[in-house]
C-alpha cells in the first residue's frame, strides 16, 4: 500500500488526535472566557510542575511516593489552586480515617483517657490500648492516665508521638512496608488502637462535627462516607445502639449544614468487615434494613471492607445479598487487588448484584466485560489514587488504571477512602495526584471541573437535592474562577 | 428493579465469565487430550507459585523485581518446563544484547584486546575501554593488553569481574536505580563500554552465532533482531561497510541453519538511534534502502532506537518517513513510557505511518484510539516485561500493561529485548513473568500456545517461509507435549 502524502498525513494526525481527545473525562465541556483563563494558568503550572520530571523523573512529584513527596506537593502553587477548588463531594470514605490527626490530637486532651502500654518507639514495637473510664479500666496492668503521661513528658512531646503514631508515613515507604499484607497489618493496628479513642461519645460526635468542618475547609461540600458502626460508650458504661449511633451522626450533621449552608449534605453507607461468619452477616443485613427504615434518606445503602486479598469472596454472601429488598442500594468494595482471576472476580459479584458505585475498582482495567458492563450500566469507579499507592497496589502514580479511565471518559470519581492515615487532605492531595499522575500531561481544567460534577452526579442524591447542590456547587464554582482570576499573573 | 433469583443469578455469573474468558488470549485454542494433560500439571505447578504469594505477596515470585527473584524463578519447576518449551520467534531484541554474558567473557579470550582503565568496583566508577589491536591503541594512555591483565588477576579473578560488570543486575534494584534517566545512563554505558569488543570482527561473527546457539538450547526457532549496524573492524584497520556486516549476519545465518534444520529463520530490522540530525537521518533511509535491495529477505524493515522520552520525537522524521517506498515496513518502538501526554504520542506517529508492529507499547492503554486502530489494523504489540521492569517503567508486573492486553486478545507478543544485561535467557524468563505476572491467576497452556502462534504470524515471513515455520514448530510443540507427559507425576 502507497504511503500517504506528508499533507494528508498530517491531515490524519489531526484528526486522530481530535478523535481520541475528545474521548477523555472532561473533553465535552466548554469553558466559558474566564475559566479558559483560569485555565492557561493552570495549564503553565502543570507544565511547570511536569518540566522537573521530564529532565529528572526522581523530581516529578506525582510520580514518587506520596510521603516522599508530601511537602513539595505542600509548597506548589498548583497545590494551593487545588486546594481552593470547590471539588464537590467525597463519596468514598471511612469514618474514622477522614479527620487529620489534629482531630485525634485533641481526643487525647479530653479527661478521662487511659493507656496502657508505650507508645512504639520502633515500628515493629506494638500500639497502646486506650479506654475512656471514670476509674482504672481493670485492676491488673499498666493503665496510666493520659493526663498524668502528659504531665510527665510534657504536651507537646507527647502530642508529637500520637502524631506520629497514627499515621503510616515514613521517609522511606519503598522499603519499611515490604509488601500489602504488611502495610495493611499496620494500617488495621491504627484502626484498632484509635477505636476506643474515637468511639467514646464526646469524641465520636466531636471527631465527626471536626471532619464536616475539615472537608469544607478543604472545599469540599457534600459526603458520602462508609462506617461499621463499632459500639460508641460513655463514661456511665452505656453502649449505645447502632440505631443511636447512626443518629448522632445525623444531629451533628444537621447542626453542620444549620451552621454552614455552602455544605450540600451527607449520606451514610453501612459498610461492616467481610471478614465475619455467615450469622454475623445475617446481623449485618437485619441491621442496614432497620436503617434504612429509621433513617430513609440519610442512608445510602450497603458495602463490605477489608483486605479484598484476604477477606471472603462475595461468592460466600451473594445468596443473602440477593434477599435484601430492592431499595437497599450496594456501593461494593471490589478490585482493590493486582492480582488478575482471584478475588479481583468479586467485580463480577459486584456488577451483577447491581453495585450503583464501585469501590477502588484497580483491577477492573484487566477483565474487558466488566468494563463494558461498567459504561454500559453507568457504574461509577470510585478512584482513591494515594490509598492505592501507600497500600502498595502501585508504585508510580502514572501506571494507576486511573490513567486509562479518564483517557476513554469512564464514569468515576476521585476521593481519598483514609486520608488521616496517610498525611493528607479529605480531597485536595487525591486530586492533585489524579490530575499530576493519573491524567495526561494534556488534561486540564475541564478534567477537574469534570470530577467536581461527577461526584454530584453519581451520589446517591436525588431529585430536588441534587439541583439544590448542583446549583450549590455551580455558585461556588464560578466565584471560585472570579476569585482566582484576580490573583492570576497578567500575561494569562 | 427487583433483584434476579440466585439460581437466575448463577446463571447470570456463568455467562459473564464465560464471556469474559471467552475473550482472553489464547481462549479460541482447543487442546488436544495430551495437551489437556500436560495443562493439568502446569495448572498444577502455577498454582503453587501463586499461592505462596496469596499468604505472603513478598514471596511471590513474578510480583517483585526479577533481579530479587531470579535464583528462586531458576529453581521453579515451571520455569524448567517453560524453558523446555518450543516458543516460537524473539521478534524484539538488539543485536549485541540478545547473547549471555559468558558469550561477553569469551569475547576477553580473544588475543590482541587491550583495555584503558579498570574494572568498577563501585557502581559511580567509570567503565574502562576496550579495543582490539596488533599494538598499543594509542602512545599515551594506560593501555594493558587484557592478556596481562588475566595473568596478573588470574583468570578466573577477571572472568568474575567481567560478568559483574556486564549487567544492570544488583541485589538492590529499587533502591540502586532511582529513576529512568539513571538506569538508562548505566545501561547505554554498558552498551558503548561493549562496542568496540563486539564490533571486532571475528568476535562480532563470535558473537552473533553464539547468540543463535543460545537461542536454539532456549528453544527459540526464529529471530527477527534490531541493529545500529556499528562499523566492524580488524587488525589490519579495515572498517567493513554496513553491506558488509550484514553479509556477515547473513553468512552466519545461513552456516547456522545448515548446521541446525529444526531453526526456521533470522531476519533484521535496520535501527539506528534516533538521537542523530536530519543529515544523519538521510543517510539512515538512504541506507535501509540499499541493503532491502541487496538483501531482500533479510532486511525485515526499519526502526529508531533510544530512550523515549528524552530522544526526537516521531514528528520530527514523519515528512522524511513518508518518502521511503512501501516495500521498506516499519517496526517502530513507540510508547515506551510511562508518561501520557508526551512523547508517548509516537504511538499515534507509528500507527499512522503503518507500522508493522509496535515495539513495547507500554502507553498504548491510556490511548483509546490507538488501542482500536490496533486491533482493527492488527499491528503486533511486541511486549518485553523483564525489560520495562528493569528499566523503571512498572514495578509489580501485575501491573504491567501486558495483563490488559492479554485478558482482551490484543496481537502480542512476547519478546527480551536485551535479555544480556538483565542475565535473563533469550526468552524463556519472559514467558515465565509474562505467565505468571502479567497473566490472569486463571491463564494456562493455551495462552503459553498463543504467544508462540502468534510470533510466527506476526513475524516478518510470508508465503512458504511461514509455511514451513509453522510446520517445524508444530512438529516441535507436539513432540514437546509428548515428552513432557513422560515426565509429570501419575495424577496428572
Amino acid at each position: 500500500m502507497a504511503r500517504p502524502a506528508y499533507d494528508e498525513f498530517c491531515r490524519q494526525r489531526e484528526e486522530f488526535f481530535a478523535r481520541e481527545q475528545g474521548r477523555g473525562l472532561g473533553a465535552n465541556l466548554v469553558l466559558s472566557p474566564s475559566e479558559q483563563r483560569l485555565n492557561q494558568y493552570v495549564m503553565h503550572l502543570k507544565q511547570q510542575e511536569l518540566a522537573k520530571g521530564v529532565e529528572n523523573p526522581y523530581e516529578l512529584v506525582s510520580a514518587r511516593h506520596f510521603f516522599e513527596m508530601l511537602d513539595r506537593i505542600n509548597e506548589s502553587p498548583l497545590f494551593r489552586l487545588i486546594q481552593k477548588m470547590p471539588k464537590g463531594g467525597v463519596l468514598h470514605a471511612h469514618d474514622t480515617a477522614i479527620g487529620s490527626t489534629e482531630l485525634i490530637v485533641r481526643a487525647t486532651r479530653h479527661a478521662h483517657l487511659w493507656q496502657s502500654g508505650s507508645i512504639p518507639q520502633a515500628a515493629a514495637d506494638p500500639m497502646p490500648v486506650y479506654t475512656f473510664s471514670r476509674n482504672k479500666p481493670t485492676a491488673e496492668g499498666e493503665w496510666r492516665l493520659v493526663a498524668d503521661i502528659r504531665s510527665t513528658m510534657g504536651d507537646a512531646a507527647y502530642e508529637a508521638a500520637i502524631r506520629k503514631m497514627f499515621t503510616l508515613y515514613t521517609t522511606d515507604p519503598l522499603n519499611e512496608h515490604r509488601d500489602i499484607n504488611d502495610v495493611w497489618r499496620k494500617f488495621m493496628a491504627l484502626f484498632i488502637c484509635f477505636e476506643p479513642m474515637v468511639t467514646y461519645r464526646p469524641v465520636w460526635e466531636e471527631y465527626y462535627y471536626g471532619c464536616l468542618e475539615e472537608l469544607l475547609a478543604d472545599n469540599v461540600t457534600y459526603l458520602e462516607f462508609r462506617g461499621l458502626l463499632p459500639p460508641v460508650y460513655d463514661l456511665d458504661d452505656r453502649k449505645y445502639t447502632p440505631e443511636e449511633i447512626v443518629q448522632m451522626y445525623v444531629d451533628q450533621s444537621e447542626k453542620f449544614l444549620r451552621a454552614n449552608p455552602k455544605f450540600a449534605g451527607v449520606k451514610f453507607i453501612y459498610a461492616p468487615l467481610k471478614f465475619c461468619d455467615d450469622s454475623t452477616f445475617d446481623g449485618y443485613l437485619t441491621l442496614v434494613q432497620t436503617l434504612k427504615a429509621r433513617f430513609p434518606t440519610f442512608i445510602a445503602g450497603f458495602d463490605l471492607v477489608g483486605q479484598e486479598d484476604l477477606g471472603r469472596p462475595h461468592t460466600d454472601f451473594n445468596e443473602r445479598l440477593l434477599r435484601l429488598p430492592a431499595g437497599i442500594n450496594f456501593f461494593f468494595h471490589a478490585g482493590e487487588t493486582n492480582w488478575t482471576g482471584r478475588r479481583d472476580e468479586n467485580l463480577i459479584d459486584a456488577i451483577l448484584l447491581g453495585t450503583k458505585r464501585i469501590g477502588h475498582g484497580f483491577a477492573a482495567i484487566k477483565h474487558p466485560v466488566v468494563l463494558e458492563e461498567i459504561k454500559k450500566r453507568n457504574i461509577c469507579i470510585e478512584l482513591n489514587p494515594i490509598s492505592n499507592q501507600v497500600l502498595k497496589l502501585v508504585q508510580d502514580f502514572r501506571n494507576h488504571p486511573g490513567g486509562f479511565y479518564f483517557s476513554d471518559n469512564y464514569p468515576v470519581v476521585v476521593s481519598s477512602d483514609d486520608p488521616s492515615f496517610w498525611c493528607a487532605s479529605p480531597l485536595s492531595h487525591d486530586f492533585f495526584v489524579a490530575f499530576m499522575g493519573l491524567a495526561s500531561a494534556r488534561a486540564d481544567l475541564r478534567l477537574l471541573k469534570q470530577l467536581a460534577l461527577n461526584s454530584i452526579e453519581y451520589s446517591s442524591m436525588e431529585g430536588e437535592e441534587k439541583t439544590i447542590a448542583t446549583q450549590k456547587w455551580t455558585a461556588a464554582w464560578n466565584e471560585y474562577v472570579e476569585e482566582m482570576l484576580k490573583t492570576i499573573p497578567a500575561e494569562f
